[in-house]
């Protein structure tokens, strides 16, 4: 493809508008939308309006007056519908670890007898973490599987199958429905990690008959850096389940203090501490880029910008290697590509303006954003990757050296 | 005293230039930075720069480039000092409540074959919450005594010892360096939770040998509503305690994505998911406004505004009953009083431009920040609150209407 024919598809795009949302930086051609959203335009006067009136001006008063108090909920009414669930099966809590914690611990207290999480090796690390600081205080396993044969290794003392949705490091997708059912005919309670879905594919949590999930903010949900995480559980379960992290933010009636824990019949059952309010307006400006988009435009869109940099890298970079699903249905909206020098060659794109990730020990990351991401961008990312490689500027010295995040 | 008495103490108030570092609104007496601390009048250039300059322009690069993964050991740094902690046993984490979670379960895990968790009734909620949702997965009690027989009730049944330093009702205050001498004898570790403490009195943790410790930080050090709060572990206990809540953050080595946990040898260890940046760049921003404010002037200070408030109250409101103690040695740095209809009263007292706060079920709680805080301020709040009484005006049927947050 050529350039121009790329600056065709983003003048047919209907979705060329929103980008406007965004104030995304000159010079550059953000890939890593994956790990950390772009800025939404309105998030800096949102944020400010907070800080300013609701804290400066309000103070205290501003937990009833400004709606601080229900801002939990809230803001997990606008990440419902990108995940297929109902506004009041999700709220939005503390981290996407700390949430991992609390479902897990709720779903191996609700299938006793039950001591095994299931897994695959591979799997986030703060995933395999949080399990594995559970079975390191209880008589729990934590079965580690491949994907391939997840399926197969459900049994009878599993209590819970955590698996991520989109891989972070492939995008290779599991089949919800698929897995889900398996987990249920075993006995078990099937738990998704999102982190790499929201936003980014089509997410049916109650149509897959899921029973909880967790996910992150600051990815797809352009909620800024370490903005607080969502979590679900379906609402055949939300009287029985409760959260093990019994914070008074979760008692039914937090303002009469008293002595002895109840927890909240609804979603808010999940809160721990006082919510971060700061973290919280700048995920409802966020989600709000979202509002009006026609969802199937914008996967479809998703699907394409990462096939056209797939077409375009393959036909221009030999010595680079496809780590993702080549087909885009069975795929999250990033791809990365392998090579024995990946660290240096994203330092040197980086350099070049290009930004993706580094994910050890040799892959190359780049994650599209149909918010905000064009075919342009798309086109000529690849064609400074082709650059960057053939010229064998990523050779330089000072693109190996390392900070403290790569 | 007279108004103008009160205003000759503003004027030799060697602090009196610190109120400048608060952006404070118009027409209010703020008595309750004891539960959200005032806005600082740096903080909203800070945030708009970590939202619009590191964010915006820098965005994933801001994690190296503007220190963003430093920022959880970079504010606790400044907090150290206000409670009498060296740098390296301090850290920014999360909420009070988990923060409560991770220091109890691993205090437990130190002390095997003791299974109780020692504290007051009426202690914060959020202490005795946590506590009980240990107890409910566990072999665990949480035996409440009240505190005049803690001492004595510390038995070698008990592996931790968790108080509140000052109350959150009564303002009364522990004696540190005895209540901590006396659980060590008995073999049990101390964790104090210094939520009215930090930036309101004076805290030496590694002076009374304490061994573990909590406390917030949108309170007296003026983070801004939900910041996240900070978790002390002594020195000599660093290497020995883990996180049960062992999130990616905590990881001795979290880039190389490696399947298995393993923890930092720092207090990074306890951290759990990704950290939330913006509340953490304007809380740095709140403990900024201590840089070079003596700190035996600043508590002297706090003293003496409580002690003129009681003073005034009790000459001027008679229908109203001290529930703090008298002596300022024996209090943090906030005073409630009791009455039959103290939510009305606080209402009305409210809408007159005095903010305090009411405490369920009768108690007008006004907090003293001497950051911020005029002697005259104090002064008129009396006066305010002697008119509402005198008035009949908290009758008002109005004025018996209850918010979410009440």
């Amino acid at each position: 493809m050529t350039r121009d024919e790329a600056r065709a598809m983003d003048a047919v795009d209907p979705l060329r508008g929103v980008r406007d949302r965004f104030t995304l930086p000159e010079g550059v051609i953000y890939l890593d939308g994956n790990s950390l959203g772009a800025l939404p335009t309105a998030t800096p006067a949102r944020v400010a309006q907070t800080v300013e009136r609701e804290w400066g001006e309000g103070l205290i008063r501003s937990w009833n007056d400004a709606g601080w108090i229900d801002a939990p909920a809230r803001v997990a009414a606008g990440i419902a519908p990108l995940i297929g669930a109902r506004a009041d099966e999700v709220v939005v809590a503390d981290s996407t670890s700390i949430n991992l914690y609390k479902l897990l611990m709720a779903a191996l207290a609700a299938r006793p007898g039950r001591h095994v999480i299931l897994t695959e090796p591979g799997n986030f690390p703060t995933d395999l973490y949080m399990a594995q600081g559970i079975a390191a205080g209880a008589d729990v396993d934590v079965r580690a599987v491949p994907r391939d044969r997840i399926i197969e290794a459900i049994d009878d003392s599993v209590a819970v199958v955590m698996l991520t949705h989109v891989h972070y490091r492939t995008a290779e997708m599991f089949d919800m429905a698929t897995v889900t059912a398996a987990a249920h005919r075993a006995g078990a309670l099937m738990l998704w990690d999102l982190s790499h879905s929201a936003g980014a594919v089509p997410v049916d949590l109650d149509g897959a008959g899921a029973d909880l999930a967790v996910g992150c903010g600051y990815k797809y949900l352009n909620g800024g850096p370490g903005a607080p995480a969502f979590l679900y559980v379906a609402e055949r379960h939300r009287a029985l389940l409760t959260s093990p992290l019994t914070g008074w933010m979760g008692h039914v009636a937090p303002f009469t203090f008293g002595d002895d824990y109840a927890p909240c019949a609804t979603m808010r059952r999940w809160l721990c501490g006082t919510p971060p309010i700061l973290g919280l307006a700048a995920l409802e400006a966020g989600i709000a880029t979202f509002d009006g988009v026609d969802r199937a435009a914008l996967f479809a869109k998703g699907q394409a910008l990462a096939d056209l940099f797939v077409a375009e890298v393959e036909a221009r970079c030999p010595s680079l290697t496809l780590a993702s699903p080549r087909d885009a249905a069975r795929r999250g909206s990033h791809i990365s590509f392998a090579h024995d020098d990946a660290f240096p060659v994203m330092a040197a794109l980086i350099d070049r303006g290009v930004i993706g990730d580094f994910r050890a020990p040799d892959l190359l990351r780049f994650g599209f954003t149909p918010l905000y991401t064009s075919f342009d961008d798309v086109w000529r990312a690849a064609d400074i990757l082709a650059d960057v490689l053939d010229s064998g500027a990523w050779n330089d010295p000072r693109y190996r050296a390392r900070g403290a995040v790569t």
